[in-house]
């Protein structure tokens, strides 16, 4: 078990120690999509035409919980985040949601930026569920990790 | 704008008032997948004999997520809950959660249900990405609801 | 001391119990203000015609905040509210908020009204802050409460 | 838009990124102000005379709020404040509070101490609201801030 | 396994559901102690003669503490409840720490009063600290509970 | 009152602040007991054997409870935490929680370690209190602490 980093030898939880680490600039960006019916879509995109704040809403919920990652991921380190942004597209099947989150310190931020993409779009499910209950969020994962000892990854693809 | 219901007539957002709504029995279900390399998935499945934590910690952090969802999703009403759990099984490609909300209330618990597979979900990410970060997180969906005025619901297969 | 009824005979902090009450339902409605330069409010008010997310980030905060009074307000009871709303209008020396809250319950709804409005009134300042650090947040008051066992109070204008 | 510093230039809600910043101490002080019916001024001072809980409930609450700034109004940044201090003062119309909050970082504590006023502010309200529903909370501003690029900045008057 | 109520037949840990259950008025009492050196003793009776604030904050933080119980015990229920108190009374070894929580609700209190004495007396730990680090927590337990289908329960003296 | 360092000088609670220290490496180690009866050690030893979630629902729930320290001891610092560690044994009369943080940083974590304990040893409470209502949690204490100015402290015995 030694390849997972988050158990111990015997399998037990812990919080990796992180203190050792120099702090660098850490940027992780994720990305999610969810997909709807095309009456949900238009009314989305009658909403945003007319000022509506249903991407404001999920933009703002994302941005939040990335602040309350260490909350939510039981072994996930609080983390004093540099920056939160949450860009939405529009795609003929619904929306994407990019997240970016930077840091100066010891760990990485990619649970705070896929963090961020998953409340976003659940955030949009629950302002559209009333016109379409069977939308499925899906395509969440890690686009492009930078700083620290392992350096710079990106997603294949 | 009037189907989006977390909307008021000018686009504004409002937390929809249930206070007129009989307590009645409320249930949902939802479901989502984790899709990982095989040396990640052969580590969690090695953990999980060798009693190691993970899907225990996944479990723990989903059921709590759950009890979050009106802490995250903007205009999600406070709820409290009956009931949460959530199930694990493997398939080849990697893991499906499925987890159930119920509520004795005003309104349904798809976003308590929804929130729990998501962060459970992002919780195992967590724990395996030292092994593997192209780890795709994906169809979240409401399976079914039942209770409340407009009855049950079940997602088209 | 006996008229202040968080404190008991000693002067010690309680949560008083409301255990012997009946449901009822409660409205609560409060209202603040926020003053400010002419260069602030009118980066306001573009932003708002822009569609530029400033009133909907401190809506959104405040609705969110209601449902936090409990955490924030040591002897505050946890509630079950049915709905927040909140409004925002200008004025010419800068914007007033007005909020509220409902609960089928136990206790009245006055501190989370009045919570929506101070931390939606906060957050507007929080944006701002880069043009105006002088702003001014006052008259924060409750204006209305209905429900529970001594009925209607409204403000004296 | 450009001036909004917390949107971009399309007008949407961003945590603005300090990474780049360098680590200085920062001071922010505010105050605020509840005026209240003699009634409820003297209940407050005899239960502090007689060392009722009002003051340090209200205290206590405000540091905790300070805390929680960052959950609480969305694109502030998370901060391990150094230092958070309340004290108030009675005058004839009731009671004024003042904050002051510390850190050693990359960006200012004024949301910190705003936050800290106003939750200590509506704290009292709480604890006295059975005798006097009309108190006003007001005057809440900034007083001082001092560190970083921009400063030492103080409040006219 | 079956006699473990928050693990299902395989071990899994579950929230239980309590919605088949009827509402009734739930109590439940705990207590703890704190046991400290003669200087530490001395410091907080000295201040609590001054009105200094260690017993007011300790108390308020048992309160608030009690609210958070489903936030920090997995799987315990959010709950509303209708009333917590703390008492303090001092021994010749330290102090000792009295809860009781009510609930009209559908499943038990002990771990809101648990949790109250546990909080309130490491509020005690920490604000004494600087003079004695030795200080020992103990002897938490539930004293009494009421309510609910078992009936009245009482500790073995 | 001048030892008393969460206390000023007339007696009031405050943040110390810690702002003029300088970063060190900071550890702590706490301990903590739950007595039970023999039928209860049983069902937790069994659990274990079969994978039973009890402690690993103990060991998360310490684990995020040490990061909400700040949250519920009202004076404690915000810290970002280094690592959280949770280990059980068993003895004959039930089972020992030792709980080590660890903190690159300007204050120690003493809290943390011990509110780590106080929730795991709560857990194990509210998951075997179906068979055992009057287990007794004990001997929480700090068994050793690291770093900062004053040095290493260890526990007598």
């Amino acid at each position: 078990m030694a390849e997972l980093t988050h158990l111990d030898a015997e399998g037990k939880a812990r919080m990796v120690d992180i203190g050792g680490k120099p702090e660098t600039r850490r940027v992780a960006i994720a990305e999610g999509r969810i997909a709807m019916s095309d009456a949900a879509l238009a009314a989305i995109r009658d909403c945003t035409v007319l000022k509506g704040d249903v991407l404001a809403a999920a933009r703002i919920a994302g941005i939040m919980a990335a602040k309350k990652t260490a909350e939510l991921i039981p072994l996930c380190h609080p983390l004093a985040l540099d920056s939160v942004t949450i860009d939405f597209d529009f795609d003929d099947r619904g929306l994407r949601a990019v997240s970016a989150a930077t840091l100066t310190g010891r760990t990485g931020v990619e649970m705070e930026a896929l963090t961020a993409v998953s409340v976003a779009l659940l955030t949009i499910y629950d302002m559209v569920k009333a016109i379409d209950k069977g939308m499925i969020i899906g395509g969440i994962r890690l686009i492009q990790k930078r700083g620290g000892k392992s350096g710079t990854w990106r997603a294949v693809d």
